[in-house]
């Protein structure tokens, strides 16, 4: 792997704050999407595959997880053994720009050569070896000063996705510029940016030398940068790392990352990538994610012999331990089914249970998300 | 009621051995289908709705359910408090005719001239003043010395029921003899049937003076008498009723009280009644007496509102207490949950769960029946 020269220097940054109900019942403001086994393998959390994923890049003790308190414990449940990445608990939520701020701090700290790489925890990637050297790509371009983002070059004219604008190549080979973050496009402006092959996917990771970072924050997010430096200051003189950030953290800015610190930068660079990536946006994507019977039909279960199907196609089943599920004579369903709510939806329609979530609440059943 | 003269003589013995998987996985092994709230009240288990039902004909210390051992403490706890009936629990299941016999020397015990009304558990029936009705004029002629049944005037050309053939009018007004039992027809057959105005379902609902069944068990099945005698005999002589029916009890033979008794007796009398009855033999029939939302949805849970039903039609949900359901966007299904087994069907395949209960047993699932 090409990058393996700057391996000592790496640290990973996995941002898995996450909310949303779009995989409702399944997950829960307690237990988010990241949680959820919904990538190819039933049994392996979509946390727990990102982080074996890029765990040939970087040992143990330079991986962490940054997530809010409330799921402080979950996550670490979640954290493969042979991974052990230190968890870093927000005591709010102010989305991802102060959650990138505190991973490169507390990389700054340990070295200050290091190199982060950031990555939500809740995506899904099929061909993990050229994720990697993509990575690793993007790992020799940050070493050498610049901040790179990876771009996933465009299957279908989505409109749910960011794009990258991409310009001129880089002195890097396989590295070219941003020329612009493209918000969501209407489907004319997707299917063009589809066709004129310029424009990539943001799938929102970012690898770039902490000082790099730091030195951005300061300029674009002064406030963070400061309070940054009292978190510091405090853990030299003894506090605890936590405790240091509760003093500040609440009084960041709500800021993404994105709209922060990335479109203000003077560049960015990106290295396009066809690594088979996967937002995992809905059940749908997870059912085309899943591995298949022969009737097209992905049980999602930990004991898939306690799921029995009968006569039933394309529909995908996600089932709580122990439970037993008999599906007859059903085509295209989504079934999710939990210890306390159950959700019964034609797959094209899962994303529709926002309705039925908002129908609870106003019953008053607002502890159910 | 023309019956209320008798009153004081009438015993009622209800019938709730019950097993079958039609209504898997809500009915159980130790949860059989007359504890399910399969009527029109969602609320009120078939068991609970039979006895309130026939609660105006006898009190309660008259009251008697007859069950398997296994079921009795799940029974009690199901009869209303205001029946407050005693329940037999058989040693081991041996069809309807000992449980009938030992009903039969029970009631004979208290009152050599006890009237007994033998029905079963897990019936529905839509006009409850017409069943009385028809109750009281099988017991009017039941005091006179006639086995009676009630014959249901048939409603459609139905394969899965038994039937009986009505013959000439006896001497009490809308009596009439019973010509033979007739075993479930082919679907020519009940076509006929429901022509000729001359069949009726057998819906196992039988009248007897105490005394004319027990000299007809001692007839046909000499062996149960002779049992039941023993029992007497161990009573008289202090033991308690259940120690002595298990002493006899495994040696009965497995019979039914229409094949056992009712088809060789010399005369059976039926009263014709169009009360609305339903075995409620499936989902398909419970979904056709609930109560129907504007999409003629039913749905069978504690507390409906935490059920949500969106673009659905046609689907009868049943779910456990406290589990919030979604359901959107399907027709004409049967969505059947519970704390540990689910069943997603059409309901009109429905009855189909069968074979994934026997794809479970394959797999050695042996105990979710």
């Amino acid at each position: 792997m090409r990058g393996s020269m700057h391996r000592a220097h790496v640290f990973i940054s996995v941002l898995a704050g996450g909310s949303g109900t779009r995989f409702w019942p399944a997950s829960r403001k307690g237990w988010p999407k990241q949680f959820l086994p919904l990538g190819k393998d039933p049994h392996t959390p979509l946390i727990a595959a990102t982080l074996a994923r890029v765990a040939p890049l970087a040992p143990p003790e330079r991986t962490m997880v940054v997530t809010g308190r409330a799921l402080a414990e979950a996550t670490r449940s979640m954290v493969p053994s042979s991974v052990a990445a230190k968890v870093l608990a927000e005591p709010v939520a102010k989305n991802t720009a102060p959650a990138v701020a505190w991973a490169t701090r507390a990389a700054l700290r340990e070295d200050p050569d290091a190199i982060v790489v950031v990555l939500p925890a809740d995506a899904y990637i099929e061909d993990e070896e050229a994720f990697r050297e993509a990575l690793a790509r993007a790992i020799d371009a940050a070493n050498r000063g610049a901040i790179v983002t990876l771009g996933i070059r465009p299957t279908r004219p989505e409109t749910g996705y960011g794009y990258l604008h991409v310009g001129k190549p880089t002195e890097h080979a396989g590295v070219f510029e941003v020329v612009a973050f493209v918000e969501k496009p209407d489907l004319a402006r997707a299917q063009q940016y589809l066709r004129d092959g310029r424009h990539l996917w943001n799938a929102g990771i970012f690898v770039f030398r902490a000082s790099v970072m730091d030195a951005a924050v300061r300029e674009h997010l002064p406030q963070v940068w400061a309070g940054m430096n009292e978190v510091d200051a405090d853990v030299r003189d003894g506090a605890r790392e936590e405790d240091a950030i509760e003093r500040v953290f609440q009084g960041f800015p709500s800021v993404s990352i994105d709209y922060g610190v990335m479109e203000k930068v003077a560049r960015v660079d990106v290295v396009p990538t066809d690594c088979g990536w996967s937002d995992v946006g809905s059940w749908q994507a997870s059912w085309e994610l899943g591995d298949k019977d022969a009737n097209n039909n992905v049980v999602r279960a930990e004991d898939p012999t306690l799921v029995v199907l009968e006569d039933a196609s394309g529909t995908v089943i996600s089932a709580p331990k122990g439970k037993i599920v008999a599906v007859i004579g059903v085509d295209d369903l989504v079934i999710v089914d939990t210890p306390d709510a159950l959700l019964v939806a034609p797959r094209s329609r899962a994303q529709d249970v926002k309705r039925a979530v908002d129908v609870l609440a106003q019953r008053g059943k607002k502890d159910v998300l």
